[in-house]
Protein backbone atom coordinates (compact mmCIF):
# COMPACT_ATOMS: atom_id res chain seq x y z
CA UNK A 1 0.00 0.00 0.00
CA UNK A 2 1.32 3.75 -0.61
CA UNK A 3 2.96 4.95 2.38
CA UNK A 4 1.67 2.11 4.65
CA UNK A 5 5.33 0.57 4.76
CA UNK A 6 5.86 3.89 6.23
CA UNK A 7 4.20 6.40 8.80
CA UNK A 8 3.07 9.86 8.28
CA UNK A 9 4.14 12.90 10.39
CA UNK A 10 1.28 15.11 9.36
CA UNK A 11 1.17 19.17 9.50
CA UNK A 12 -2.31 20.80 10.06
CA UNK A 13 -2.79 24.14 10.10
CA UNK A 14 -3.42 27.17 7.86
CA UNK A 15 -1.64 29.24 5.94
CA UNK A 16 2.05 28.93 8.10
CA UNK A 17 1.94 25.47 7.36
CA UNK A 18 0.99 25.37 3.52
CA UNK A 19 4.12 27.73 3.23
CA UNK A 20 6.07 25.19 5.18
CA UNK A 21 7.45 23.61 1.67
CA UNK A 22 8.95 27.86 0.51
CA UNK A 23 12.62 27.16 0.23
CA UNK A 24 13.94 26.96 3.74
CA UNK A 25 10.49 26.59 5.61
CA UNK A 26 10.12 23.69 8.57
CA UNK A 27 8.14 21.89 6.58
CA UNK A 28 10.92 21.07 4.00
CA UNK A 29 13.36 20.77 6.01
CA UNK A 30 11.57 18.06 8.20
CA UNK A 31 10.77 16.13 5.32
CA UNK A 32 14.51 16.48 4.61
CA UNK A 33 15.27 15.12 7.69
CA UNK A 34 12.45 12.47 7.85
CA UNK A 35 13.20 10.83 4.88
CA UNK A 36 12.85 7.39 4.97
CA UNK A 37 11.38 7.57 8.33
CA UNK A 38 8.23 9.56 8.27
CA UNK A 39 6.04 10.84 5.10
CA UNK A 40 5.53 14.41 6.17
CA UNK A 41 1.79 15.28 4.86
CA UNK A 42 1.18 18.71 4.35
CA UNK A 43 -2.21 19.70 5.53
CA UNK A 44 -1.81 23.60 5.42
CA UNK A 45 -5.11 25.49 4.78
CA UNK A 46 -4.36 29.18 3.62
CA UNK A 47 -6.93 31.24 5.18
CA UNK A 48 -8.74 29.11 7.10
CA UNK A 49 -9.74 28.96 10.94
CA UNK A 50 -10.32 26.21 13.62
CA UNK A 51 -13.80 26.13 12.26
CA UNK A 52 -13.06 25.19 8.97
CA UNK A 53 -10.55 23.28 9.15
CA UNK A 54 -12.01 20.48 11.47
CA UNK A 55 -14.54 19.08 8.70
CA UNK A 56 -11.39 18.85 6.41
CA UNK A 57 -9.43 17.10 8.80
CA UNK A 58 -12.28 14.37 9.58
CA UNK A 59 -11.63 13.65 5.80
CA UNK A 60 -8.27 13.49 5.90
CA UNK A 61 -7.33 11.80 9.41
CA UNK A 62 -8.15 7.92 8.60
CA UNK A 63 -11.12 6.61 10.81
CA UNK A 64 -10.69 3.80 13.33
CA UNK A 65 -12.09 1.73 10.37
CA UNK A 66 -9.61 2.99 7.77
CA UNK A 67 -7.07 2.75 10.14
CA UNK A 68 -6.46 -1.15 9.11
CA UNK A 69 -5.53 -0.16 5.65
CA UNK A 70 -3.38 3.26 6.18
CA UNK A 71 -0.05 4.44 7.25
CA UNK A 72 0.11 5.24 10.70
CA UNK A 73 0.14 9.01 11.79
CA UNK A 74 2.64 9.11 14.67
CA UNK A 75 3.13 12.88 14.49
CA UNK A 76 0.77 15.33 14.18
CA UNK A 77 1.14 19.04 14.53
CA UNK A 78 -1.86 21.61 15.21
CA UNK A 79 -1.04 24.94 13.98
CA UNK A 80 -4.29 27.85 14.22
CA UNK A 81 -5.13 30.80 15.73
CA UNK A 82 -3.19 33.43 12.76
CA UNK A 83 -7.06 33.08 10.74
CA UNK A 84 -9.26 32.61 14.14
CA UNK A 85 -7.62 36.03 15.92
CA UNK A 86 -8.60 37.94 12.93
CA UNK A 87 -11.36 40.92 14.07
CA UNK A 88 -14.64 41.10 12.83
CA UNK A 89 -15.97 41.90 10.22
CA UNK A 90 -13.55 39.42 8.82
CA UNK A 91 -15.26 36.46 7.61
CA UNK A 92 -11.91 34.46 9.22
CA UNK A 93 -12.89 35.47 12.89
CA UNK A 94 -13.79 33.04 15.57
CA UNK A 95 -14.58 34.31 18.77
CA UNK A 96 -11.74 33.39 21.29
CA UNK A 97 -14.16 30.64 23.40
CA UNK A 98 -15.01 28.61 19.95
CA UNK A 99 -11.63 28.96 19.38
CA UNK A 100 -10.42 26.78 22.54
CA UNK A 101 -13.55 24.82 22.21
CA UNK A 102 -12.19 23.95 18.34
CA UNK A 103 -8.47 23.10 19.16
CA UNK A 104 -9.73 21.02 22.18
CA UNK A 105 -12.29 19.72 19.63
CA UNK A 106 -9.54 18.57 16.90
CA UNK A 107 -7.36 17.31 19.97
CA UNK A 108 -10.51 14.83 20.80
CA UNK A 109 -10.88 14.16 17.00
CA UNK A 110 -7.39 12.27 18.05
CA UNK A 111 -6.98 11.08 21.44
CA UNK A 112 -10.78 10.51 22.96
CA UNK A 113 -11.07 6.91 23.06
CA UNK A 114 -14.85 7.58 22.05
CA UNK A 115 -13.54 8.98 18.83
CA UNK A 116 -14.34 7.50 15.34
CA UNK A 117 -11.32 8.56 14.25
CA UNK A 118 -9.19 7.29 17.77
CA UNK A 119 -6.02 7.06 17.63
CA UNK A 120 -3.59 6.00 20.59
CA UNK A 121 -0.34 5.99 19.04
CA UNK A 122 -0.39 9.68 17.35
CA UNK A 123 1.29 12.23 18.78
CA UNK A 124 0.24 15.69 18.96
CA UNK A 125 2.07 18.56 19.15
CA UNK A 126 -0.43 22.38 19.03
CA UNK A 127 1.49 25.07 17.94
CA UNK A 128 0.40 28.52 19.44
CA UNK A 129 0.40 31.42 16.44
CA UNK A 130 3.16 33.95 16.22
CA UNK A 131 2.91 37.10 17.43
CA UNK A 132 1.66 39.57 14.86
CA UNK A 133 3.75 42.73 13.40
CA UNK A 134 0.83 45.17 13.45
CA UNK A 135 3.41 47.94 11.85
CA UNK A 136 4.10 45.23 9.02
CA UNK A 137 0.81 44.03 8.47
CA UNK A 138 -0.68 47.17 8.59
CA UNK A 139 1.84 48.49 5.39
CA UNK A 140 1.30 45.57 3.54
CA UNK A 141 -2.57 45.84 3.59
CA UNK A 142 -2.23 49.93 2.86
CA UNK A 143 -0.31 48.91 -0.39
CA UNK A 144 -2.64 46.56 -1.95
CA UNK A 145 -4.93 47.47 -4.30
CA UNK A 146 -7.77 48.32 -2.99
CA UNK A 147 -6.13 49.46 0.20
CA UNK A 148 -7.37 46.85 3.62
CA UNK A 149 -7.42 47.85 7.12
CA UNK A 150 -5.34 46.29 9.45
CA UNK A 151 -7.64 43.15 10.20
CA UNK A 152 -5.50 41.70 13.29
CA UNK A 153 -4.40 43.04 16.62
CA UNK A 154 -1.07 42.47 18.63
CA UNK A 155 -3.67 41.58 21.57
CA UNK A 156 -5.49 39.37 20.14
CA UNK A 157 -3.42 36.79 18.58
CA UNK A 158 -1.28 36.99 22.75
CA UNK A 159 -5.04 35.97 23.85
CA UNK A 160 -5.58 33.47 20.65
CA UNK A 161 -1.95 31.54 21.69
CA UNK A 162 -2.60 31.77 25.50
CA UNK A 163 -5.71 29.76 24.65
CA UNK A 164 -3.51 27.15 22.72
CA UNK A 165 -1.55 26.77 25.46
CA UNK A 166 -4.38 26.52 28.10
CA UNK A 167 -5.73 23.48 26.18
CA UNK A 168 -2.38 21.97 25.83
CA UNK A 169 -1.76 21.82 29.87
CA UNK A 170 -5.65 21.22 30.52
CA UNK A 171 -5.41 18.03 27.74
CA UNK A 172 -1.74 16.87 28.41
CA UNK A 173 -0.41 17.62 24.78
CA UNK A 174 3.02 19.01 24.16
CA UNK A 175 2.70 22.64 23.26
CA UNK A 176 5.51 24.58 21.08
CA UNK A 177 4.73 28.06 21.82
CA UNK A 178 6.38 30.25 18.87
CA UNK A 179 4.28 33.15 20.19
CA UNK A 180 6.44 33.32 22.96
CA UNK A 181 9.90 32.10 21.18
CA UNK A 182 9.31 34.61 18.59
CA UNK A 183 8.25 37.17 20.96
CA UNK A 184 11.55 36.81 23.01
CA UNK A 185 13.57 36.61 20.39
CA UNK A 186 13.31 40.18 19.50
CA UNK A 187 13.40 41.58 22.66
CA UNK A 188 9.55 41.92 22.93
CA UNK A 189 9.84 44.48 20.66
CA UNK A 190 7.35 44.52 18.16
CA UNK A 191 8.65 46.05 15.32
CA UNK A 192 11.88 43.99 15.12
CA UNK A 193 9.28 41.11 14.42
CA UNK A 194 10.16 42.25 10.72
CA UNK A 195 13.24 40.13 11.20
CA UNK A 196 10.94 36.86 10.97
CA UNK A 197 8.46 37.97 8.82
CA UNK A 198 7.62 38.46 5.28
CA UNK A 199 4.57 40.58 5.41
CA UNK A 200 4.11 41.00 9.08
CA UNK A 201 1.90 37.49 9.30
CA UNK A 202 3.99 34.71 7.14
CA UNK A 203 7.58 33.77 8.27
CA UNK A 204 10.42 34.40 6.20
CA UNK A 205 13.02 32.24 6.23
CA UNK A 206 15.06 33.48 9.22
CA UNK A 207 11.45 32.76 11.10
CA UNK A 208 10.76 29.09 9.37
CA UNK A 209 14.00 28.49 10.84
CA UNK A 210 12.95 28.83 14.50
CA UNK A 211 9.91 27.29 13.84
CA UNK A 212 11.98 24.44 12.80
CA UNK A 213 14.59 24.30 15.65
CA UNK A 214 11.79 24.66 18.04
CA UNK A 215 9.62 21.79 17.37
CA UNK A 216 12.68 19.60 16.84
CA UNK A 217 13.39 20.75 20.55
CA UNK A 218 9.74 19.87 21.69
CA UNK A 219 9.87 16.83 19.82
CA UNK A 220 13.44 16.06 21.64
CA UNK A 221 11.97 16.73 25.03
CA UNK A 222 8.09 15.29 24.62
CA UNK A 223 8.43 12.42 22.52
CA UNK A 224 12.12 11.77 21.87
CA UNK A 225 11.62 8.81 20.07
CA UNK A 226 10.19 10.05 17.44
CA UNK A 227 13.09 12.36 16.79
CA UNK A 228 14.32 11.66 13.12
CA UNK A 229 17.49 10.66 14.82
CA UNK A 230 16.10 8.15 16.57
CA UNK A 231 14.11 6.45 14.55
CA UNK A 232 15.94 4.13 11.80
CA UNK A 233 15.27 4.28 7.97
CA UNK A 234 12.23 1.93 7.32
CA UNK A 235 14.24 0.09 4.40
CA UNK A 236 17.86 -0.81 5.15
CA UNK A 237 21.13 1.38 4.42
CA UNK A 238 22.46 -0.06 1.09
CA UNK A 239 25.43 -0.77 3.09
CA UNK A 240 23.56 -2.73 5.33
CA UNK A 241 21.69 -4.92 2.20
CA UNK A 242 22.23 -8.42 2.06
CA UNK A 243 23.96 -7.92 -1.55
CA UNK A 244 23.84 -12.25 -1.84
CA UNK A 245 20.57 -12.01 -1.14
CA UNK A 246 18.94 -9.12 -1.22
CA UNK A 247 15.29 -9.92 -0.36
CA UNK A 248 16.37 -11.32 2.73
CA UNK A 249 16.96 -7.73 3.85
CA UNK A 250 14.72 -5.63 1.83
CA UNK A 251 11.31 -7.55 2.24
CA UNK A 252 10.06 -6.58 5.57
CA UNK A 253 8.25 -8.57 7.95
CA UNK A 254 4.16 -7.61 8.10
CA UNK B 1 -8.15 7.57 5.10
CA UNK B 2 -4.80 9.95 5.25
CA UNK B 3 -4.16 11.06 1.76
CA UNK B 4 -7.23 9.33 0.43
CA UNK B 5 -8.79 12.74 -0.04
CA UNK B 6 -5.53 13.39 -1.70
CA UNK B 7 -3.46 11.74 -4.47
CA UNK B 8 -0.38 11.18 -4.79
CA UNK B 9 3.07 12.34 -6.63
CA UNK B 10 5.69 9.83 -5.85
CA UNK B 11 9.08 9.54 -6.53
CA UNK B 12 10.97 6.65 -6.60
CA UNK B 13 14.79 6.85 -7.43
CA UNK B 14 17.93 6.77 -5.43
CA UNK B 15 20.26 9.48 -3.30
CA UNK B 16 19.68 12.27 -6.10
CA UNK B 17 16.33 11.45 -5.43
CA UNK B 18 16.11 11.16 -1.59
CA UNK B 19 18.14 14.08 -1.41
CA UNK B 20 15.35 16.16 -3.22
CA UNK B 21 14.42 18.09 -0.11
CA UNK B 22 17.39 19.84 0.71
CA UNK B 23 17.32 23.68 0.52
CA UNK B 24 16.56 24.21 -3.05
CA UNK B 25 15.89 20.54 -3.91
CA UNK B 26 13.28 19.15 -6.81
CA UNK B 27 11.61 17.83 -4.28
CA UNK B 28 10.41 20.27 -1.90
CA UNK B 29 9.66 22.45 -5.20
CA UNK B 30 7.43 20.37 -6.12
CA UNK B 31 5.87 19.46 -2.89
CA UNK B 32 5.30 23.85 -2.62
CA UNK B 33 3.69 24.07 -6.34
CA UNK B 34 1.60 21.12 -5.54
CA UNK B 35 0.64 21.75 -1.68
CA UNK B 36 -3.13 21.29 -1.89
CA UNK B 37 -3.13 19.29 -4.49
CA UNK B 38 -1.05 16.30 -4.85
CA UNK B 39 0.90 14.38 -1.66
CA UNK B 40 4.65 14.52 -3.11
CA UNK B 41 6.31 11.39 -1.52
CA UNK B 42 10.03 10.52 -1.11
CA UNK B 43 10.85 7.32 -2.08
CA UNK B 44 14.08 7.85 -3.05
CA UNK B 45 16.81 5.39 -1.53
CA UNK B 46 20.42 6.96 -1.15
CA UNK B 47 23.07 3.88 -2.79
CA UNK B 48 20.57 1.85 -3.98
CA UNK B 49 20.20 0.29 -7.80
CA UNK B 50 17.52 -1.07 -9.72
CA UNK B 51 18.29 -4.70 -8.28
CA UNK B 52 17.60 -3.31 -5.08
CA UNK B 53 14.72 -0.90 -5.49
CA UNK B 54 12.65 -3.55 -7.12
CA UNK B 55 11.42 -5.13 -4.27
CA UNK B 56 11.32 -1.80 -2.32
CA UNK B 57 9.09 -0.86 -4.81
CA UNK B 58 7.00 -3.63 -4.83
CA UNK B 59 6.53 -2.98 -0.88
CA UNK B 60 5.86 0.93 -1.62
CA UNK B 61 3.15 0.90 -4.17
CA UNK B 62 -0.61 -0.44 -3.96
CA UNK B 63 -1.94 -3.44 -5.65
CA UNK B 64 -4.62 -3.85 -7.04
CA UNK B 65 -6.16 -4.96 -4.03
CA UNK B 66 -4.92 -2.23 -2.00
CA UNK B 67 -5.66 0.79 -4.37
CA UNK B 68 -9.18 0.43 -3.17
CA UNK B 69 -8.24 1.97 -0.13
CA UNK B 70 -5.06 3.75 -0.97
CA UNK B 71 -4.63 7.39 -2.54
CA UNK B 72 -3.98 7.55 -6.28
CA UNK B 73 -0.46 7.48 -7.47
CA UNK B 74 -1.09 9.89 -10.30
CA UNK B 75 2.61 10.38 -10.96
CA UNK B 76 5.55 8.61 -10.77
CA UNK B 77 8.90 9.40 -11.53
CA UNK B 78 11.82 6.77 -11.88
CA UNK B 79 15.00 8.22 -11.74
CA UNK B 80 18.10 5.50 -11.58
CA UNK B 81 21.14 4.64 -13.02
CA UNK B 82 23.97 6.91 -11.38
CA UNK B 83 24.69 3.43 -9.19
CA UNK B 84 23.81 0.83 -11.52
CA UNK B 85 26.17 2.19 -13.70
CA UNK B 86 29.12 1.84 -10.90
CA UNK B 87 32.28 0.02 -12.19
CA UNK B 88 33.52 -3.28 -10.78
CA UNK B 89 33.96 -4.51 -8.07
CA UNK B 90 31.35 -1.95 -6.70
CA UNK B 91 28.29 -4.06 -5.14
CA UNK B 92 26.29 -1.10 -6.60
CA UNK B 93 27.14 -2.40 -10.22
CA UNK B 94 24.46 -3.53 -12.61
CA UNK B 95 25.35 -4.84 -15.30
CA UNK B 96 23.82 -2.50 -18.46
CA UNK B 97 21.37 -5.49 -20.19
CA UNK B 98 20.31 -6.29 -16.59
CA UNK B 99 19.60 -2.23 -15.71
CA UNK B 100 17.81 -1.76 -19.28
CA UNK B 101 15.73 -5.09 -18.35
CA UNK B 102 15.00 -3.71 -14.49
CA UNK B 103 13.68 -0.33 -15.71
CA UNK B 104 11.44 -1.94 -17.64
CA UNK B 105 10.17 -4.25 -15.57
CA UNK B 106 9.54 -0.73 -12.57
CA UNK B 107 7.50 0.61 -15.89
CA UNK B 108 5.40 -3.10 -16.21
CA UNK B 109 5.03 -3.30 -12.68
CA UNK B 110 2.43 0.07 -12.50
CA UNK B 111 1.83 -0.28 -16.88
CA UNK B 112 1.23 -4.17 -17.71
CA UNK B 113 -2.32 -5.39 -17.38
CA UNK B 114 -1.27 -8.71 -15.88
CA UNK B 115 0.60 -7.26 -13.20
CA UNK B 116 -0.44 -7.60 -9.30
CA UNK B 117 -0.16 -3.71 -8.82
CA UNK B 118 -1.44 -2.90 -12.36
CA UNK B 119 -2.44 1.25 -11.97
CA UNK B 120 -3.61 2.65 -15.81
CA UNK B 121 -4.28 6.06 -14.13
CA UNK B 122 -0.60 6.63 -13.04
CA UNK B 123 1.46 8.33 -15.28
CA UNK B 124 5.27 7.36 -15.60
CA UNK B 125 8.25 9.63 -15.95
CA UNK B 126 11.29 8.08 -16.34
CA UNK B 127 14.72 10.36 -15.74
CA UNK B 128 18.28 9.82 -17.11
CA UNK B 129 20.89 9.92 -14.69
CA UNK B 130 23.08 13.12 -15.07
CA UNK B 131 26.28 12.51 -16.54
CA UNK B 132 28.73 12.27 -14.04
CA UNK B 133 32.17 14.73 -13.42
CA UNK B 134 35.00 12.43 -12.87
CA UNK B 135 36.84 15.22 -12.12
CA UNK B 136 35.19 16.47 -9.28
CA UNK B 137 34.19 12.70 -8.14
CA UNK B 138 37.60 11.36 -8.40
CA UNK B 139 38.82 14.47 -5.80
CA UNK B 140 36.29 14.03 -3.57
CA UNK B 141 36.82 10.18 -2.98
CA UNK B 142 40.64 11.00 -3.07
CA UNK B 143 39.76 13.15 -0.19
CA UNK B 144 37.88 10.65 2.25
CA UNK B 145 40.27 8.83 4.68
CA UNK B 146 40.70 6.59 3.89
CA UNK B 147 41.02 7.57 0.06
CA UNK B 148 38.81 5.83 -2.80
CA UNK B 149 38.99 4.85 -6.20
CA UNK B 150 37.17 6.39 -8.58
CA UNK B 151 33.97 4.31 -9.15
CA UNK B 152 32.12 5.72 -11.59
CA UNK B 153 33.45 6.86 -15.55
CA UNK B 154 31.30 8.96 -17.91
CA UNK B 155 31.38 6.82 -20.91
CA UNK B 156 29.41 4.33 -18.84
CA UNK B 157 27.16 6.71 -17.20
CA UNK B 158 26.21 8.24 -20.64
CA UNK B 159 25.25 4.51 -21.67
CA UNK B 160 22.85 4.20 -19.10
CA UNK B 161 21.31 7.26 -19.76
CA UNK B 162 20.59 5.64 -22.79
CA UNK B 163 19.69 2.55 -22.30
CA UNK B 164 16.58 4.69 -20.19
CA UNK B 165 15.65 6.99 -22.92
CA UNK B 166 15.52 3.22 -25.31
CA UNK B 167 12.93 1.95 -22.64
CA UNK B 168 10.76 5.14 -22.80
CA UNK B 169 10.54 5.40 -26.37
CA UNK B 170 9.86 1.49 -26.75
CA UNK B 171 7.55 1.63 -23.94
CA UNK B 172 5.69 4.69 -24.70
CA UNK B 173 7.11 6.22 -21.22
CA UNK B 174 8.22 10.26 -21.18
CA UNK B 175 11.95 10.98 -20.08
CA UNK B 176 12.98 13.46 -18.93
CA UNK B 177 16.74 13.33 -20.27
CA UNK B 178 18.62 15.17 -17.64
CA UNK B 179 21.89 13.60 -18.97
CA UNK B 180 21.52 15.23 -21.69
CA UNK B 181 19.86 18.64 -20.03
CA UNK B 182 23.08 19.10 -18.38
CA UNK B 183 25.73 18.00 -21.04
CA UNK B 184 24.18 20.31 -22.95
CA UNK B 185 23.86 23.42 -20.44
CA UNK B 186 27.93 23.03 -19.68
CA UNK B 187 28.72 23.08 -23.73
CA UNK B 188 29.51 19.29 -23.31
CA UNK B 189 32.34 20.35 -20.87
CA UNK B 190 32.65 17.52 -18.10
CA UNK B 191 34.78 19.77 -16.16
CA UNK B 192 31.98 22.80 -16.38
CA UNK B 193 29.22 20.48 -14.46
CA UNK B 194 30.92 21.66 -11.60
CA UNK B 195 28.52 23.92 -11.51
CA UNK B 196 25.55 22.07 -10.73
CA UNK B 197 26.96 19.28 -8.33
CA UNK B 198 28.43 19.76 -5.27
CA UNK B 199 30.36 16.64 -5.48
CA UNK B 200 30.50 15.11 -8.88
CA UNK B 201 27.91 13.15 -8.65
CA UNK B 202 25.07 14.39 -6.55
CA UNK B 203 23.24 17.77 -7.91
CA UNK B 204 23.61 20.94 -5.67
CA UNK B 205 21.24 23.67 -5.64
CA UNK B 206 21.85 25.01 -9.52
CA UNK B 207 21.90 21.32 -10.56
CA UNK B 208 18.12 21.01 -8.65
CA UNK B 209 17.20 24.26 -10.20
CA UNK B 210 17.29 22.43 -13.53
CA UNK B 211 15.90 19.47 -12.41
CA UNK B 212 12.78 21.04 -11.57
CA UNK B 213 12.16 23.00 -14.60
CA UNK B 214 12.82 19.96 -16.95
CA UNK B 215 10.43 18.34 -15.00
CA UNK B 216 7.75 20.80 -14.90
CA UNK B 217 8.24 21.30 -18.77
CA UNK B 218 7.74 17.26 -19.44
CA UNK B 219 5.06 17.32 -17.09
CA UNK B 220 3.54 20.34 -18.81
CA UNK B 221 4.59 18.35 -22.52
CA UNK B 222 3.45 14.84 -21.99
CA UNK B 223 0.61 15.06 -19.13
CA UNK B 224 -0.50 18.69 -19.12
CA UNK B 225 -3.73 17.62 -17.52
CA UNK B 226 -1.14 17.23 -13.87
CA UNK B 227 0.86 20.60 -13.88
CA UNK B 228 0.20 21.68 -10.79
CA UNK B 229 -1.07 25.23 -12.43
CA UNK B 230 -3.92 22.54 -14.16
CA UNK B 231 -4.53 20.84 -10.83
CA UNK B 232 -7.49 22.33 -8.66
CA UNK B 233 -7.33 22.64 -4.66
CA UNK B 234 -8.76 19.27 -3.07
CA UNK B 235 -10.63 21.45 -0.87
CA UNK B 236 -11.59 24.58 -1.69
CA UNK B 237 -9.43 28.09 -1.23
CA UNK B 238 -11.14 29.86 1.87
CA UNK B 239 -12.61 32.90 -0.13
CA UNK B 240 -14.89 30.48 -2.11
CA UNK B 241 -16.19 28.17 1.29
CA UNK B 242 -19.67 28.49 2.13
CA UNK B 243 -19.13 30.98 5.00
CA UNK B 244 -22.93 30.36 6.26
CA UNK B 245 -23.03 26.89 5.89
CA UNK B 246 -19.00 25.51 5.40
CA UNK B 247 -19.90 21.82 5.51
CA UNK B 248 -21.22 22.64 2.06
CA UNK B 249 -18.60 23.61 0.44
CA UNK B 250 -15.90 21.36 2.71
CA UNK B 251 -17.64 17.85 2.79
CA UNK B 252 -16.00 16.15 -0.62
CA UNK B 253 -18.12 14.02 -2.65
CA UNK B 254 -16.82 10.54 -2.21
Amino acid sequence: MVSKVQDIFMLLGDSITQGGWENGGFGHRLSHVYARKLDLINRGLSGYNTEWAIPVFEQCFPTKAQQEHSPRVRLLTIWFGANDACIRPSPQHVPLPKFTENIRKLVHIVKSPESDYYSPDTRIILITPPPINTYQRKADLASRNPPLELDRKFEITQAYAKAVKDVGREEGVAVCDIWSIFWEAVGRDEQSLSRFFSDGLHPNEAGYTIVYESLMKTIQNEYPELHHLNLPYVFPPWAEINWDNPHSSLVLKQ
